[in-house]
């Protein structure tokens, strides 16, 4: 299937999903986000074409998402390691989990997040690190940043949020 | 392109990505919680195909995140209003936004999170809402749910993570 690429988006949101924006590279991120490493236990794991997870586990490499590396030299073997930005992945995929389990779960939940000093469920929102403000539309919003162009700032004028105080620069 | 169906996965990700695990549905959420509701607007702002965006609409209202609504009889027209479970996917577009700023715009950000009473950029970050305390690996960890079958309690026991005080239950 073509599709359109997202990558030159000015978008974050679409350029992150230029690197991740697959099922599968969700689901492998989030096995090795578990603690997986090898091909075998993906491909155990997600029960998952073997011809596919080599696609997804290249572009997860070559994302900077993955890193491939030699764990046994006869025969050759590699292993798959979360890099920074591949750890940093995380707060997207509780997210999705806590949405999921909110609303897709209806028999109950099967995977929670909990708090390991007390075994209970976390409940997981966002705010913003640095006034611990919690992230909600009455609070936040957003604005055109540094390197937005025209069409970026006429949507985020047009969609009624406020500017930066640097978007009335020509 | 065929695919493998998700939803009857025990994962809430897994779960989730059934639902919008699509770039161009994340997108469309993208633009509704922008304040988008009409067809037109959604076609221009994406500049995507109409049978794939009238496919992409008819899904996501089927998933309960976005409802359609008659806003003009003669001609019939109608607007596409996000439901409560669809304004919660917010927290995900948002992790995606600060990930893709923080590691794949090295021009600087098109799209920034503002603090409106400052107007300074936000730096969202999870925390538990019962606690306070930022969500990492340190602090916190999954754990099988209520629901979890054989097969999830194994990978989260094998994956060394703790598990719940229900789980030794048969």
């Amino acid at each position: 299937m073509q599709r359109k690429s997202f990558g030159n988006m000015e978008c974050p949101i679409a350029r992150s999903l230029e690197r991740v924006g697959e099922w599968w590279s969700i689901l492998v991120l989030r096995d090795a986000i578990y603690g997986l490493t090898r091909f075998d236990q993906f491909q155990k794991n997600l029960n998952i074409a073997p011809n596919i997870l080599t696609r997804r586990l290249a572009a997860l490499v070559e994302a900077g998402l993955l890193e491939r590396r030699l764990y046994c030299e006869k025969p050759p073997r590699y292993e798959y390691i979360l890099t920074p930005r591949g750890r940093d992945f995380r707060p997207i995929l509780f997210s999705l989990q806590a949405w999921g389990n909110r609303y897709f779960a209806p028999e109950g939940a099967s995977v929670v997040l909990i708090d390991k000093s007390t075994g209970k469920a976390a409940d997981p929102i966002l705010v913003d690190r640095l006034t611990g403000k919690p992230i909600t539309d009455a609070t936040h919003a957003n604005a055109a940043g540094p390197a937005a162009g025209p069409r970026v700032q006429k949507r985020l004028a047009k969609s009624g949020k406020i500017a930066t105080p640097s978007q009335d620069a020509p």
